[in-house]
């Protein structure tokens, strides 16, 4: 039912909390678009022929209230037991302070990926920090600002190696000892790209001259510390490279890659303050040594200058979406795990070495007393020598153990038929370590004590880390609160201002919607947890599932995919896999369209596919007649093809279902990027479209924050027909999972699940119109001052428009940058810049906007228009302008003042809050020099002071 | 044991994480002291005679992990049923983006009262919001910023009203339908100063011509609504006022008491969102007409105007406690509830007008729906006519059905022998009605639906409220969390700089103390729910009560004080009581020293007792033969002294031992005012020094947040003589309670816990000491630059220390409050001003802040030394100067710059930030101006834009 102003119904969610603008408000936007109804304007923009024929109906919505008492019922059904499992995962202490102020904190989870720096200095810091810890405990030079999860960091080591490596080999090896999620996904990773994988043992198996790559785990899945000198030696002989899988916990008091002559290092940061959460999500790391830092994949974030030449962090050597080597990339990352990588950093800024290594050593105590106490009553530990880590063989008493260690809520890892596997961490306790000896038989006290250390000779670390001054700072609670406080201040995000990224749908993060995700039951959860430990989880997954099938009309659904790339990738594959099955393994031609997101091909080619690009029409459509010819050309040979729906011009093509059509008559199945999702949803559902695959961006669409940089969530939903082939489960170590959680990064999946409670049928379909209307009114408030590219048959833009600003280049020397810093002077965040379309502004207000936030950023657009005017009128300087000095800062306000324009009007233009008023801590960043002189570490203190200078 | 460098314990809360310097910034500082260790400094500082025998030991302290647990632990043992009781408590919706934004958000939490307005204007702008909300739903012209709780607010109603009230009458009436605890508070205040209560029904038992006022609770305890206009127009007529106790909840549909011609009304905004919490704390309300305005008690908040001539509040016609006229004083407030008010007036805010009308219409209907049900089968409620609360007469099966009642998890109340009462809430679901309904063995469905209105006619609400704009703002999440921001922004709190206010302990709050609170077993809890489902709370109370005990040498702890003021009454009162039941009832005089807080004389005459005041010696110590000779004076007739330990000067005297026994000497007992506590635990016990009473300002020395002005908590320790004669339960309708409820604002009492169990006795006791390093640093920095007033007799100050700026008023013309608003320049919040002398400014730093923040401080001070001596010196312009234009906002920097100093120089003194200045909103605001246009409610938009202009 929609909501009018008469039937007030004050636990609403939908209509009174997340739908921005309040039914009067739209009233008078829809006057401003000569209608009457949304539901004309809907008429108006979406064809008719997709409209899905039933309301969603998922019942009546819940209010704020009763979803959180429903969410707490869920999540008692999920046990929190002490988990001794290991394999990647364990029990860590986050720090409060950390948990209130930034996990739940929306100046830090809601703000977007850093792209532009000058509103982004604060996350940029904290990720900065991150990047020097993982250079510091690896050894390694260079490191980048996280990738989704241990197990696919692996898979990009092993590609990014075999781009670097100076051999033909097309091998790689791999130990047997890593865990087995991140053997799958590197299987998964290596057969489409025709990578032999050879999995054995480093000292006896490895055969150098084969390989151009092999992967060590360190320490061993089942604890083993060994010393990979000497084979990282015998690789470089052959020009292969070493890549080193390492626990950071462990790189605290062990010897660190870097010092056995490692080419990469990469491993998970879980440990390191974020908790396991069923799997996810977690930050991974990746470093490598200096000569191969262009090679590396994801993020990274580097020192520049500013126009005052102060020292300014940014993102150096993009390789974000638009950038990726689309036909031929062997990598599709195009996000991290940012929200992670910063807990992960400040848990290192609050210990600091002295305290990490505390922590490590009890660790390692701990385990030293647990591997004593089984010894003393006749069991054998192996190894005898280890970090956190080790297993008993014992026999046939497995089952009677595990069960007995059950019964006393505490997890150990099945190994084999005989062998039982125990990892300690940060959280163990004296009584779990005594119920666990219980288990075993042994009645015995924890007396603690020092105990010795456990390790083989030689792996002791010698070198320091963490000797940067920031990990050295005072870190007393109030200090490092003040310190959190200030590198929140220094960004924008969207607790204080519209972020109108288009494609990004930067909507609502509700306060609610977070609440549940740091409860312990959700929080402390391995992800191989016993079945019955997981019945909230298993609950939340199937509801969560049938509902986002029904949204999208889809018949199954995998969680796996950690990010919208993956799930691109993950439904490549399964598409694949289902011609595979068919006897159709030869089907390896994907049509893409020129406007596609960069990740589509790369996602293809990672697939094993070839990409044959499919022309645009002059309206920015997918030529049909082209398209045709080449699904033609294509016939047997066609796998796929990937669109996107709305496009990625914003606009509902007319010709979708015959997109659809042509494809399936060549026998090649439809991908639909899920990526404008936010467009459909009770609209018209992908599955009845004519698609078969799809991936849903959940941090779009469905809520989930973006975290400064993720994470994100890109499950994936498919026909029928190809439910039998989606991912598989990582833990079986066997190919076919694409993440290291047979879930992905099920921790945060509450928040989507409450967003769907809270809305219900109809409340989705009404964001999804308001969205449509937000869009289609800035696209007619902006036209006039700007072009509005693209439009569907009716003059309408779908839920996000694109405007040219590529004539103020010649017209006025202005370019989209100087229109996207102007916009940080008035309070924004800059649309999407050239991207679908070179020297354009792409924009997506989203449902969760109200008017007088649309109407400041138009005022603040048409302001721009105006001084844009004023240079090509020659009012306003070329050179010396507003537009060209953005963003202002009070640098600027306080030094000598010589431009041939006022300080009001260079600090308040339109659309500016004037006591609120954001100030960017830099002036515009100097990219060219960051990339020039490469700084991917903290810099040290004294270069803080020369480049204030 | 001290901690060192050499024994780092990462989950060590005390040195880690609470006490700000480091150790080896303790060397440090220790070495500026010229002292080798911090007990060498202890000894020089606190007299030997008064030290603890033994260290205070409580076992292991918890790491903030395992307090949590813990704390889960005790939380379960808490079961919040759902609760029909009312009685003045209801069920509420904390809207979650208000918990997550505002009461889990330290820049709300860790504010201080906003005596500093330009760095107070955020929320200052929610209190004002506040004062407008009750003001329009009481229909009463003023309102000031809450009271403690509904029952006090009934006892300052009744003290303000005697007087203004143009009558010699002596009497109070009280309205027996008056909540019990109303009554019971009432009686407390007005016994003392000998004012008699009547109590009685309004429409046969009133008497105007005998008493001063009469207070009505409207609707009544049991439910009934009367129009109070008769009896009220003939208290007019006698010349005495009509006191109207209003839930706002149902003002919002029943006609308001300024309609009704009420002079004052007092209530309860706990069910604006505020939870129960076992009975507080709450913010209650006053409003009055017009004309009694300034006889109103508590905080006002008023719009004045800036340097700049925009608008700015700030607290108006002041009544803090240096202001209250000590000796003749009437009411000893001088907190509020602040946190509650802000929470309750964003309640109004996120629903408005028309969501306000629309929850209390549906709890009138939920609740005439189940008066229906019940006398469908026969059962008879009363009164017929109600808003949410009715009683029903059940002869002989009162305990079946309660118990039935409760058997279905909810709580009724009983009232008399064969009466239950029942009330609902926002929260009540079909569910509850149903089960309710079940124990009174009826099977019935709750269908909802409309029903019909049961009001009394003639008590409709017909005038309109919440009419300013700021409750007609968009309310969508998106709005609201930004509105938020902004307002938080505005503010300087502890998460952004130190607030070295002396004898006000700005501690830290850290974010784990915080934690507890809003979890649902604690927050969600009637005080009047039955003993077995508060076992949580009972084994808090016990606990916590005994190791305050321990703390402070006391044998008993009454908890119910909800501020430090009432823990001084409190005292005073079982002092009073106690030499009652000894025949010495005639004992009246108490001996207060010159140097004494205001509240100190003001609570000694709401006690009934008589002030004598004691001189100062030229130290600024007690003048003991004053003391001695004052205290032989009184003789027989000594009630008690009053003392502050460590002094208000900041100074541990050398005779507190002997000023007890000068006091008991005579038969007098001895007050130690425990505003200073945080000097003395772990090193002295006020117990064993000689007092017999204490309040302990647990929102001082442990931990709870001032909240931007309360809430506090003020607990009164005694010695075992004084144990029989502590507070009364509240809810008796007797004597002898000072709050409303039993235990006081119990639901934040898991605050001080959590920071007891997480320090232990070391460190506590190292955290007193490292208070007074602290203070004895910056003195010691200080001295030379400015005189420290008073010492102890080897130099040392206490916790705190008072510096002298007298003397720059004649050579500089500047003043303590240029050098305050200076400070705001420089990042900070100003030290207490003027108080306890004039013209002076007292620092206490606390032990939570680290060694950076303290030279940051001091930097900041010696800088502003500098720029008065340049004034001095004839070097910069007595007039026109950075401390006389201070503080120097983003205006003055944009505006036209025509002054002697540089931009440079007045926006970025000594201690400023740079990158990360925070930037007041306002220039320094026009006090005068603001009294003499008295704006006490949200000014009109176009009255904004004209100051603006």
């Amino acid at each position: 039912m929609p909501y009018t102003p008469s039937n007030y119904l004050p636990y609403d969610f939908a209509n009174r909390r997340h739908i921005g603008p309040s039914p009067e408000e739209m009233v008078e936007m829809l006057d401003v678009l000569g209608l009457r109804t949304l539901e004309g304007l809907i008429d108006e923009c979406v064809p008719k022929g997709i409209r899905q024929a039933e309301p969603l109906d998922f019942g009546k919505p819940k209010s704020e209230r009763e979803m959180l008492w429903f969410m707490r019922q869920v999540a008692k059904r999920n046990e929190a037991y002490s988990t001794l499992i290991g394999q990647g995962y364990y029990g860590t202490v986050t720090p409060p302070a950390i948990v209130r102020n930034i996990l739940e904190n929306p100046a830090w989870y809601t703000a977007y990926t850093p792209y532009q720096p000058e509103i982004s200095q604060g996350r940029l810091e904290a990720l900065l920090n991150y990047q020097t810890m993982v250079s510091d405990l690896t050894g390694l030079e260079i490191a980048n600002a996280s990738l989704l999860d241990e197990a696919t960091a692996c898979a990009e080591a092993m590609t990014m190696a075999q781009r670097v490596a100076k051999t033909k080999a097309g091998a790689v090896f791999v130990d047997r000892d890593c865990h087995p999620q991140n053997i799958a996904v590197v299987r998964t990773r290596a057969a489409p790209l025709g990578i032999q994988v050879i999995v054995g043992d480093p000292f006896e198996d490895l055969e150098p001259e084969k390989v151009f790559a092999a992967i060590f785990q360190y320490p061993g899945t089942h604890g083993h510390i060994r010393d990979f000198t000497g084979p990282i030696a015998a690789l470089h002989e052959a020009r292969a490279l070493g890549i080193v899988v390492a626990d950071p916990m462990a790189l605290v008091v062990l010897k660190e890659p870097g010092a056995m002559g490692a080419d990469i290092a990469v491993g998970s940061t879980q440990r390191f303050g974020v908790p396991m959460g069923y799997g996810g999500p977690h930050a991974a790391y990746m470093a490598c040594r200096d000569a191969y830092k262009r090679a590396m994949p994801g993020r990274i974030v580097g020192v520049s200058v500013d126009s005052h030449g102060h020292k300014a962090y940014r993102l150096s050597l993009q390789t974000r979406e638009q950038h990726i080597r689309r036909e031929k990339a062997t990598s599709n990352v195009c996000t991290a795990q940012a929200l992670l990588a910063v807990i992960a950093s400040f848990y290192a800024v609050f210990h600091g070495p002295k305290g990490l290594r505390a922590i490590a050593q009890r660790i390692h105590r701990k385990t030293v007393r647990t591997a004593r106490g089984l010894e003393e009553a006749g069991f054998k530990v192996e190894p005898a020598q280890f970090f956190d880590s080790f297993t008993v063989d014992v026999g046939p008493m497995q089952g009677v153990i595990y069960n007995a260690a059950l019964a006393a809520r505490i997890n150990l890892r099945k190994i084999g038929a005989t062998r039982l596997g125990i990892a300690l961490d940060e959280t163990t306790r004296p009584a779990t370590i005594e119920a666990l000896w219980q288990a075993f038989g042994i009645e015995k006290e924890d007396t603690g004590g020092d105990g010795q250390y456990r390790f083989p000779e030689g792996t002791v670390r010698t070198s320091d880390y963490l000797t940067h001054p920031v990990f050295h700072m005072n870190r007393a609670e109030t200090e490092m609160m003040r310190y959190m406080r200030r590198l929140a201040d220094r960004d924008l995000a969207l607790d204080r201002a519209m972020i109108p990224l288009g494609s990004c749908t930067m909507k609502l993060n509700a306060a609610v919607e977070m609440m549940p995700i740091t409860w312990p039951e959700f929080a402390n959860i391995h992800p191989l947890a016993p079945a019955d430990q997981v019945q909230g989880y298993a609950e939340m997954l199937a509801d969560l599932s049938a509902k986002l099938c029904e949204i999208t009309g889809y018949d199954a659904m995998s969680m796996q995919p950690n990010s919208g790339a993956q799930g691109e990738y993950a439904g490549l594959l399964t598409i694949a896999a289902y011609h595979k099955a068919r006897g159709h393994g030869h089907r390896n031609i994907c049509l893409i369209p020129t406007s596609a997101h960069g990740t589509n091909p790369a996602s293809a080619h990672m697939a094993g596919m070839k990409v044959v690009v499919v022309k645009a029409a002059d309206n920015g459509d997918i030529d049909l007649d082209d398209f045709r010819a080449k699904a033609e050309a294509a016939g047997a040979n066609l796998a796929a093809c990937m669109i996107t729906y709305p496009s990625t011009h914003g606009v509902f093509e007319e010709t979708v279902a015959e997109v659809c059509e042509i494809t399936h008559a060549q026998g090649g199945q439809v991908y639909l990027d899920g990526a404008n999702l936010n467009a459909l949803v009770g609209l018209a559902k992908p599955g009845e479209i004519g698609a078969d695959v799809s991936h849903l961006n959940l941090h779009k669409t469905f809520c989930i924050p973006h975290g400064g940089g993720g994470p994100g969530m890109g499950p994936i939903g498919v026909k029928a027909h190809l439910a039998p082939y989606l991912p598989a489960d990582p833990m079986a170590g066997e190919g076919g999972a694409v993440s290291g959680a047979a879930y992905g990064s099920a921790s945060i999946l509450p928040i989507s699940w409450a967003y769907i409670l809270l809305m219900g049928g109809a409340g989705l379909t009404q964001a999804t119109k308001v969205a449509i209307l937000n869009a289609n009114y800035i696209a007619r408030r902006l036209e006039g001052a700007y072009d509005v590219l693209f439009k569907g048959q009716r003059g309408r833009v779908a839920h996000e428009c694109i405007i040219d600003t590529r004539p103020f280049a010649e017209s006025a020397g202005i370019t989209v940058d100087d229109i996207a810093k102007r916009l940080v002077d008035c309070g924004f965040h800059a649309p999407t810049m050239s991207w679908p379309v070179a020297g354009t502004l792409m924009i997506e207000p989203t449902e969760s906007e109200t008017k007088a936030e649309l109407d400041r950023f138009i005022s603040a657009m048409l302001g721009i228009r105006d001084e844009i005017r004023a240079i090509e009128e020659g009012r306003m300087d070329r050179d010396n302008n507003p537009l060209k000095n953005a963003p202002h800062t009070v640098e600027d306000l306080v030094a000598e003042w010589d431009r041939p324009y006022s300080r009001e009007e260079g600090c308040f233009p339109a659309g500016a809050f004037r006591v609120d008023k954001y100030w960017p801590p830099v002036g515009r960043v100097d990219n060219a020099f960051g990339d020039r002189h490469l700084v991917c570490t903290c810099p040290p203190v004294e270069a803080q002071a020369e480049a204030a200078e």
